[in-house]
């Protein structure tokens, strides 16, 4: 095994579900299709079998409408204002809504519109069609008439017109097996400390949820290590007891990648490699009539062709209908690169600013679960196209309801923990609002908001000379546009460094002098900013520092490659010392605030913010609690144009 | 109990319901809120109760993307094809994707551009930026930061960010539990034969349902008689029991209608009749800080109710975002007139025929269950209209998805039982197709394929002149209009006559001469005419047939009011007498065609029907199964134009 000599394959995509789908059909697969009855009360949200038909008329009898009198609707003809017709006992019943119109009778009469008389008759002014106030048999449903057809996915209203109609049982579909087999001698169960080199097993989970979701019955195996014999014991035994394998990872052609190999032994690969990013490798076999499908390791990849390649399996063994996908069109706010002849897959965050609806490219690798949690939508850039420019319209397949997008609150800008805060607060709220904050340093929330794809920025941009925060940067990239800046907050900045500060950092002096290894943020960010002016301050030369160059985009990564050793110090707020146990050697304390545009100033997402920020005690109170905070000026116009 | 002292009133909606949304908010109902935690593994659905954040940082270590060797980037500085860079076994170390990069080392080259020598060491030729190919520490998921907030549905791709952040439990909200209570002596469990008077207690199927759709923990009560002092008991333990109670029916003024007398006695009515319609005489109480809704007896009602006045309080109490509407506009194929002062709320069946979504509304009272199975969406027509005309623009919230509505074939005409046969067959199709028939006889058709409202009509008029089935018709009312006539059947018509035939009926002159009771098709049906022709072609004058006046619009409801013993005798086709078992005279046979326009000739809703009617033989067997069809010329086209 150790030679590699299987071969992936870049197959387009359309070709290789054409290929899949029609070898698993040819298999037999969708043939299977199993059926069970159930009682109607156990029925929601199964897939009929077999059509249902009313087994009698509803309503079954003649039935009173009204509570009131049945009559002979022709004793009534004549009846007027003027000349009204009384009627004796014998020529009338009292019914109420619901009872049956006794044999004889053709019509009601609601009390209210009867004069009863002293000895028990009835007068009655109009006359009354016939049937008038009467359910007649069969009204709502017919005997024999069809209620539900075959392939429909059981809803309340369903439950209700079956037992009307006298149907108390219902050929339903069982839903197809899915067993997942985790692969990977590096894999761990949750819960577990991790060691490096040792990976959480969660993809089973992600994996088989969503299969769940799409009405599969999933059993999730344990993780199987990189040894071939024991996999192949495994998908072996999956193959036989289920209707469909999913393995998971292995699918590559890495020295430890067993699955092609394996499945090859033990079955037929139908597809090997495909055209599209992420999931290139992922592999689609038969064993019997048994699909397997060997996923990629990486969580996006896995799940990317999970729903490429199983998700139509699912929905047509169980003979329901696929849901429609929910798309919009939005414009790109920045542009995505693509190869020619590669379906690329790419997530995207989605926010209605003004009357443009901005989509934002992820950015983040396959292996990112958080950019998918994010995710509001997908991109499919085709094999035929090399990209999409900045500001083209683009169509997006929608993975939140479009309610969501439409209450999200886009923030991009300055990197700091309150926001994490505002996030969950905003979301607390009826009806919630959803933050989408994307840290790209103070200027690229000026730039943002300069074309128009945020609603707030968050900025704290000294200008040397003036000693001032932020005006002069807004006087210059955002001259003309009506705004204004709300302070958010004072906060401490200054060197994260590990716990204890075992190397007795003081300053940045100290990193040139000893050596030691610095992490940098972005360039464009406030705090690279300040670590600028400092250096000039004290003469220092960026060169003298090692790891100038390595930049990071927020402070909370800066603390993590603290906290994880592969640097000694970097530049950041106290909150984010605070977070990860890091020791804070202070350096300044600046202002932070958040510009907001005059446009979406009445906006109801940006008023829940503003007001969350200036009006909550119970937020400031959490936000002094993560540490070097400063809420003097917090809610207060520093500045208006 | 007796008498009347039931007041119900006719608050505007908003009003009704601002009342009762402040009623239950003071009354404590959305601060009890309670929360459990739960593994990860069983929180999929659930509503977070908190935030949740990361407890650390994913990837744990610097991790390598590839498989390759791991490196010191500063070591290929200089690294080029000209000048290529040697590394001997101390300075790399081999790694796999997934791998921790050894201490000391800051990038990865994979194995494709490495060229081994045959000492071990590795040539490259390439030079590397720092942590290539390498995930790094915190690269996906920062300790501490915020992975999801409070108030949010737990999605598959959320529980692998929770594992993969070392989060395996969270606290999410308890359902809110709804004890539901049906009431009155009528109400008999699902399974029985019903008789006169007894109706099938389906509605606490259909409200409970609906509440665990929306997240709530339901428990249905038995049904309780109208019996003052049960239904106080069952209130009272209920309201102690649970968090929310819901009674079903009694709800009006009526003689039996105890709920308001009741429910005022054991805590406060804080609204009793809202101005809408249907479901007026709803019931919002509350009994300490248990709310209890009294909803009318009628299904529709009853849902309807439970959408206005439930729906928003199980959210809340889940602290869970209350799905936005889907909504589109559609033009509305008749006018629907509405009460000032009244919202109304329509049943409307949708399709989308040409470039127009078409909106009919369903014209079904309150009891129609069937009208709410067969409903696409929702029109309300406000409190300040009077009405809405034909052509109208309206907004339709939908209650199935747009997908569905786009897969929606129309076809308006005459009712032949074959049409739910291909309802079902049409709908087993991948991708399914939707039948949406309306059955308003056969001139009903063509008019509504004149005003561009179906894909389809179905049509039997016979041309008394020239003994042809529907050409004149079309000449006359379709002159401009190319389409083609097709064939779908012949089919027997006859006298519909009770099992046996008891009164030995042979023909409509039996009924005129012995006084026996009819009942007739609507104006504009085939059958109509066809009757007409033979009380005609008999010298029968219609005065003389009792129940002339009497008008059915299918050929199943003339054959439910025989076999329900309304009607003696009724003209339909034998396939309405095969389905009930009911006697059958034959009179004539009939073509039974389908005018298709030309415009939709290639529409694929309509060739899947076309090519199902013509080409399928076991959907042809299942015709013949029916009884009294002929499919001599099924397929055929018989005119065009």
């Amino acid at each position: 095994m150790s030679d590699h000599s299987v071969y992936v394959t870049n197959q387009p995509l359309r070709q290789a579900r054409t290929s899949w789908l029609t070898a698993v059909e040819t298999a037999g697969f969708f043939r299977r299709r199993p059926q069970q009855t159930v009682g109607v009360d156990q029925a929601l949200g199964r897939v009929t079998a077999e059509p249902v038909f009313a087994r009698h008329s509803s309503p079954t009898y003649n039935a009173a409408a009204m509570d009131g009198i049945a009559v002979h609707f022709l004793d009534l003809a004549a009846a007027s204002e003027t000349d009204p017709v009384v009627l004796g006992t014998d020529r009338f019943a009292k019914v109420n809504t619901g009872n049956a119109v006794p044999e004889g009778y053709n019509a009601v009469v609601m009390n209210e519109d009867i004069h009863w008389h002293g000895d028990g008759s009835a007068e009655l002014v109009n006359p009354a069609p016939p049937w008038q106030h009467v359910r007649t048999v069969g009204e709502d449903i017919v005997a024999t008439e069809l209620i539900i057809p075959e392939g429909h996915v059981i809803r309340p209203i369903d439950l209700g017109a079956m037992l009307a109609a006298g149907v108390t049982a219902v050929a339903v579909r069982i839903p197809p097996k899915v067993v997942i087999i985790p692969t990977g001698s590096e894999l761990i169960p949750a819960g577990q400390s991790v060691q490096p080199g040792q990976i959480i097993e969660f993809n089973s989970r992600i994996l088989g949820s969503t299969l769940t979701e799409w009405g599969a019955d999933v059993e999730i195996h344990a993780p199987v290590s990189d040894d071939p014999l024991l996999l192949r014991q495994a998908i072996t035994e999956a193959a036989t007891s289920a209707d469909m394998v999913v393995t998971n990872a292995g699918a590559s052609a890495g020295s430890r990648d067993y699955s092609a190999a394996t499945l090859g032994e033990l079955g037929s690969i139908i597809v090997h490699g495909v055209a599209i990013k992420p999931g290139k490798p992922v592999i689609l076999a038969l064993i019997g009539d048994t699909p397997v499908l060997g996923l990629p390791g990486y969580p996006v990849s896995a799940l990317l062709t999970l729903q490429l390649f199983a998700r139509d399996l699912v929905y047509t063994f169980l003979g329901a209908p696929l849901p429609a996908p929910q798309t919009l069109e939005a414009i790109m706010s920045r542009p995505m690169h693509s190869p020619m002849g590669v379906d690329q897959f790419v997530r995207v965050t989605l926010g209605r600013v003004g009357d443009k609806l901005i989509a934002t490219p992820s950015g983040k690798g396959a292996g990112s679960v958080m950019s998918v949690v994010r995710a509001d939508g997908m991109l499919t850039i085709p094999a035929g196209s090399e990209g999409i420019g900045a500001g083209e319209r683009v169509r997006i397949e929608l993975v939140r309801s479009r309610g969501e997008v439409d209450a999200t609150l886009v923030m991009i800008g300055s990197h700091d923990n309150i926001l994490d805060l505002l996030a969950n607060h905003l979301h607390r709220r009826r009806p919630p609002v959803r933050l989408s904050s994307a840290h790209v340093g103070s200027m690229g929330g000026i730039m943002a908001i300069r074309r128009g794809e945020a609603h707030l920025a968050g900025s704290h941009l000294l200008d040397e000379q003036s000693g001032e925060y932020n005006t002069s940067f807004i006087k210059r990239f955002l001259p003309d546009l009506p705004l204004q800046l709300i302070n958010l907050c004072y906060r401490e900045q200054g060197l994260l460094v590990a716990a204890g500060n075992p190397l007795r950092i003081t300053g940045l002096a100290d990193l040139a002098d000893r050596g030691l290894r610095f992490i940098n943020r972005q360039k464009g960010a406030g705090t690279r900013l300040l670590t600028d002016k400092i250096l000039r301050d004290s003469k220092l030369d960026p060169h003298q520092i090692a790891g100038y160059d390595r930049e990071e985009y927020t402070h909370m990564n800066v603390a993590v490659a603290i906290a994880s050793g592969s640097a000694d110090a970097g530049m950041g707020i106290r909150a984010a010392s605070v977070a990860l146990d890091l020791d804070f050697v202070p350096v300044a304390e600046e202002r932070y605030d958040l510009i907001v545009p005059a446009a979406f100033a009445r906006d109801p997402r940006v008023c829940a913010a503003l007001e969350l920020i200036s009006g909550d005690h119970e937020f400031q109170q959490k936000i002094v609690g993560l540490g070097g905070y400063n809420l003097r000026d917090t809610g207060v116009v520093m500045y208006e144009q």
